[in-house]
């Protein structure tokens, strides 16, 4: 454990900003003892917020006035050249000056790739960063999807390159040398899917950084046969949304069923703690925060509807990433295979 | 109703062949009075299985021979080429002359989307054939999802047409004179999305034949807020993939959380039911019968693991599009796109 941490956090994005950001800002300092918090934002606004729970004068919190807001609403390039003294960008620039070794936001996902991507820059050898979560599955490991939407195509190159940093955040997260690689594909036969993930495919399969396990389909991303499941922007935003809405539709369809008979009625109020309980660990939604891979810095985006307890898991998730040096693990393997191209050529 | 119907059925494909497929065929003509069916496949293991349900006498089940399968490890083209007196084969071609209706497959969807283009060609107009299907959603009504896996890619004009057949298939199931179509997007903003996405939307705005609402999220799906959903193939195939997946994590999490506890224990005996049928409700597996569409010919391909129960499913779609003569309707509005084009040039 590192003696000391400190965190910057972007307040005031989400749709509920300092509501459920400060909350989890008080949480997370009184969880972890030797981490700071730069808590950025409207300092009025969080001094409220501190003052309402008694906690105005905590030494491990401390605040950063920024009179800007980057809004749900604010195109990604617009927020990069104007917004610079907002909440989204101070928190990034704290990380770049290396006053902060983490940030976590749940704003505007576009805006904070851009400006993530514009103040942090890319590890050297990187083509793109990446967004990736971890998605439960049916063993005890989650499997770890990346692109989540940072990235709406990808040539073979960048998938590749995905699968590298995947593999790194896997391994350091469930303590494995060679986590399996997949490449999310319509058909797990090698004659499927387009030329991009073939051609991925093939680089992967020649790759000494990455154990790579062949395709993976939609309906296999939660049977943990891979650690890893690389695709494009698209996909993959589509698909964890998509979970979110089946999850949701299900509970939503049990709850109704159970309604319809007086057995089941009482049944479900018994019930509802494990319900919700099993919601929560199945629903990608509240599998809070995801990262972006591939900067010289730690970002997590904590999802945009996250109350104060999804916050702080995010929060939570920060540590751990500056705990286990993403980005170091992250450019030392791509160093490598720099050198391995140099000494090719 | 129409007074006589003929489906041709493929009986050698998917994982059970004959072992649903005769059980289902029989199950069908005692349903629909007005149904004869094809049987397409080997005529000594089709007899064997008939004798067993005591049906080898039925007027309305006419035994096909065919010396050939499509196996699933098949590639399209080799099937296209040298499978010619396959039982998918045999029944498309059958469809081409006229002498059935429609045709019901649960083998290889490759090879069946190469042999159904090849052998029944498309509607004029038509640039590219597409398989959709019903999904399940919070309201009464299903959504129907278009590509699921037909075509990778696919441009602004192809998902604008899918936009029209859809709406054609949608419109006729639910009864409903205007159904609401959307894009399957990264985002509900304008901005979201690539090129091609956007320039489909502002085919579909601008379009007399396509009631266009916008952009839906992969979680949008299941609100019921659209009636027809249009991605390319390579999204499609995922995001139904992801929920059978997502579905079945769900049901596995519930029955074990269950299992834990001897009180849950009693009440999961109690609910097995409805469990059961939620699942079956909810998990787009179980909606068997997805079709393709934009063809001189009705082509539903069942799932591959389909139980008898499914494959019957099938074959009652089958008879649904028949009496709604789908083919003729799309057809239909792509001659008044054609005439509307050529009045503009």
């Amino acid at each position: 454990m590192l003696t000391n941490l400190t965190i910057a956090l972007d307040m005031m994005g989400g749709d509920y900003g300092p509501r459920s950001s400060i909350p989890a800002a008080v949480c997370a300092v009184n969880a972890h003892a030797n981490l700071t918090l730069i808590l950025c934002g409207n300092e009025q606004v969080i001094q409220n917020e501190l003052e309402s729970l008694d906690s105005l004068s905590h030494p491990r919190l401390i605040i950063r006035h920024c009179s800007e807001i980057v809004t749900n609403a604010c195109e990604p390039a617009i927020a990069v050249r104007s917004k610079k003294d907002s909440s989204m960008r101070v928190a990034l620039d704290l990380v770049k000056s290396g006053e902060a070794q983490a940030c976590v936001s749940s704003g505007n996902t576009g805006a904070l790739f851009f400006m993530a991507h514009y103040v942090l820059k890319m590890l050297p050898g990187v083509k793109r960063p990446a967004l990736i979560s971890a998605v439960p599955t049916e063993r005890e490991n989650p499997v770890y999807l990346l692109d989540l939407g940072a990235n709406v195509h990808c040539d073979a190159e960048v998938l590749y390159q995905f699968g590298i940093m995947g593999s790194v955040v896997a391994g350091q997260a469930i303590g494995c040398e060679n986590p399996k690689v997949s490449l999310l594909n319509i058909g797990a036969e090698d004659i499927k899917g387009h030329e991009g993930i073939k051609q991925a495919a093939q680089l992967m399969q020649q790759s000494p950084y990455i154990n790579y396990t062949g395709y993976s389909e939609g309906s296999d991303i939660f049977s943990g046969k891979a650690d890893v499941i690389v695709c494009e922007g698209f996909v993959g935003n589509v698909a964890l949304k998509t979970c979110e809405g089946i999850a949701k539709l299900i509970m939503n369809k049990f709850t109704k069923a159970l309604e319809k008979h007086l057995v089941y009625k009482c049944m479900a109020f018994i019930l509802k703690p494990v319900i919700k309980k099993l919601y929560n660990r199945v629903n990608p939604d509240q599998y809070n925060g995801a990262s972006l891979v591939g900067l010289r810095g730690i970002v997590v985006k904590s999802h945009g509807n996250a109350s104060a307890k999804a916050f702080q898991a995010a929060i939570d998730e920060a540590v751990k990433e500056v705990e286990r040096q993403l980005p170091d693990k992250i450019a030392a393997i791509f160093e490598k295979t720099h050198s391995n191209d140099t000494a090719a050529n």
